[in-house]
């Protein structure tokens, strides 16, 4: 029986390996398929995670200067895929992909979510050279430039706002000529200045060279492929929340989910079920950032910590 | 008037800025009356910030190295004490010790909280040699070691139980022969090998030498001095939530604040108070973890900026 497993193995999963290691718990072990590290070993440059702030240095140096910290204090990695997560009376069990399944005293499960790909040509080969789903992270490489954006959701026009202020021009290209997002949202952007909409358009490629993305061909309804000579484009066409290990075998949740597939959490990191923690892009309302998802993880290990405590 | 006015400048502050102004934020400015950097900045190691993990390298290391970082992006820091923060119609005045007041559209408090000191003999000489207030920071540095702890309430006995999985033996030091904690808590510490109360008793000095504490003396109620022999002590006599600027002329609070004196948030770092934010250790529920504070304050300074933009 573990004190905790771990499921998934990026920022809040490591993290939470870290504090629940050093804590004291016996037997921590971290499922994770791969290597550790998470969405954030594909970015090109990290400069807002606070504390590291070195030129150059891309998200696989950032993570490879975790793992040892990380795995230090005892947390061990074992290197399969978790099929589900389920309740046994008062522990838990975790199914393995091909495995035997693994007893748990605690879960915290960091799974994360996925931005979705448009599907557009040169999207995966440029995807951290100038292709990017997340503004925060990646919009600051962008100052004073015109950069383009895709999705026509609350997220990106939410997302095409926070651009606004950092770039000197954001081309929103919109495959309809209405939106999903919010009326007034939708007319805050067409009061924003540099903010134009392309609607009833699509992206058919993008383009570039070794440096990086240098344009994004785009057809409107006229048919015409169009060039926009931008050296950076956002994609913002949804995300799947990687929630399948908290389904049951009747499909239905172990703990309370929100609409948007999101686990639903309180500050410290406690699902609906007693000794079920989620961290990170996984639970409801994440930032999406590296630092956040390692708070996260850092008190939904402290969590595990005084649950094993309190049945002592 | 400011973009954002960021009130303390530890982990949350910073981060708070770096984020702020890196998302496009003008006059964005951190008011901190010393050099920023936070209580931090007063432990002889730090080993569990994830990515920050250097043998020997102090607290004031640490943050050192976020300075260039949090101010590289425009974030400017004005070296005065604020006094209080108030509501000023649509927006928010800033009132500083001996200087003119400021005008800000958002505010993030970032002003923490301090660990009360015991008043023993030896205790400020050797904090952060031997002498702790934070059993999560610093408890593995005396793995399998003896260590005291004082203190009889609640988050006394929670952190006792934290060191006992991780300590040969903690020694309680408590100067009634009652506990304010819970009575389940109570008995799991008399149920727990490890753990052994001391009542009636009070700690007269910490002893040690360059190499930090090596004993602590306490008078119980024979009244005779005896010494303990261990490396650490950890003191828990409460905390000084520093909510003081958001006190309002007339004593009460300008945002709500829970029975601890502590502000209540949402996952979102919002306060009872639009265009308020609080983050860090300052709020409810706060683990008192430097990447915990410095996650608050990505997500407070994410939400400054949407709500500047929903005013727009």
């Amino acid at each position: 029986m573990l004190d905790c497993a771990i499921i998934g193995g990026g920022p809040a999963g490591l993290t939470a390996g870290l504090y629940a290691s050093r804590g004291g718990l016996k037997d921590v072990v971290l499922f994770e398929r791969g290597m550790p590290g998470g969405q954030i070993t594909q970015s090109s440059e990290i400069e807002n995670y606070p504390g590291f702030f070195e030129h150059g240095k891309t998200g696989m140096d950032f993570m490879d200067s975790w793992q040892e910290q990380c795995f230090h204090f005892g947390l061990k990695h074992q290197m399969e895929e978790v099929k589900a997560v389920r309740r046994a009376g008062e522990h838990f069990v975790v199914e393995i992909a091909g495995g035997a399944p693994v007893e748990a005293k605690t879960v915290i499960v960091c799974t994360g979510s996925t931005p979705k790909r448009a599907g557009f040509k040169g999207e995966d080969e440029f995807f951290g050279k100038g292709v990017s789903t997340c503004a925060t992270c990646d919009g600051f490489f962008y100052k004073n430039k015109e950069v383009a954006l895709l999705g026509g959701g609350d997220t990106a026009l939410e997302e095409a706002f926070y651009l606004s202020n950092i770039c000197s021009k954001v081309y929103v290209i919109h495959r309809r000529d209405t939106f999903r997002a919010a009326p007034s949202t939708v007319d805050r952007v067409k009061r924003t200045a540099n903010i134009e909409l392309i609607t009833d358009a699509s992206i058919t490629e993008v383009v570039g060279d070794a440096m990086g993305v240098n344009g994004v061909k785009y057809k409107d309804k006229t048919g015409e492929e169009k060039l926009l000579g931008v050296p950076g484009i956002f994609v913002f066409v949804g995300h799947n929340v990687n929630n399948g290990v908290l389904k049951d075998t009747d499909g239905k949740f172990i703990c309370d989910v929100n609409e948007n597939g999101q686990v639903v959490v309180d500050l410290r990191m406690r699902t609906s079920v007693e000794g079920l923690f989620v961290a990170g892009d996984l639970r409801m309302e994440a930032p999406k950032q590296v630092v956040c998802a390692a708070g996260d993880g850092a008190v939904a290990a402290l969590g595990a910590l005084s649950f094993i405590q309190e049945q002592a």
